[in-house]
């Protein structure tokens, strides 16, 4: 499975959160629309605070916002917060003569992954939701402007 | 993670099994040089037998060889057997006004998945183990003419 089910709620979240603009969102707010489980939700929140794509905001009114602008938030940094994709630099099985010379099936591997990364670095959030005539995400059509 | 554990367990598996042509290998054997814990070996095997990738001989001298030429096996086939990597054909969220016709966000997605699937189903088992210069995979350098 390449897109783990915490990167698919995880994107959903950041995806509905930066659909709001400057407006922050409760856990709860987010887990209805993006219709994930609220305490699954509350884990991968934690990962995007502390992988700084969102914040939290306390107090009254309080609640979750972009930690940067949207443009600035690749898919890559989402997968990187929540479930990292890494390279594979040194033979897996610890081979002392292959080391950093990947065999045929791990160079293969390797470049799989490097695709993927490319692929995900080169999409930003606001490319998902800027897009015009495009189906909103989480959102039944037309677009409804009131989210809460 | 896209390279999953069990994917990559079952990749050794099948490369090593590859590799030594006609020959039919036991699970010990198997787990030996591909570095995989038995029990979770025996798991990847039975899978990659459903899925019609290896077969199993049984009697004296039996074990596991090929079901099928090297050359016919894809990477995609082995991660259809294990760990299968489903395009998004409608919408997650299942709302009504989505459907088939993906939102921004799972569209994307799904092309990052199809870029994938036509990547692994560009190489066969056969490129993998037979290319000239090559470090080849789970052996020492150079390559060991005995594996058992």
């Amino acid at each position: 499975m390449i897109i783990s089910q915490t990167l698919e709620y995880a994107l959903r979240a950041v995806v509905f959160i930066a659909n709001g603009q400057e407006r922050s969102y409760t856990t709860a707010q987010i887990a209805k629309t993006t219709k994930v489980p609220q305490a699954y939700l509350s884990k991968v929140l934690q990962s995007l605070v502390r992988g700084n794509i969102i914040q939290s905001q306390r107090g009254f009114g309080g609640g979750f916002i972009l930690a940067k602008n949207a443009n600035e938030i690749k898919i890559l940094d989402i997968v990187a917060a929540v479930d990292p994709m890494e390279r594979i630099h040194t033979c897996p099985l610890e081979l002392a003569t292959h080391g950093t010379n990947l065999c045929s099936l791990h160079k293969r591997l390797d470049d799989a992954i490097a695709t993927m990364q490319t692929t995900f670095s080169g999409t930003s959030i606001t490319q998902i939701v800027s897009q015009e005539n495009a189906i909103l995400p989480m959102f039944e059509c037309p677009k409804l402007e009131d989210v809460s």
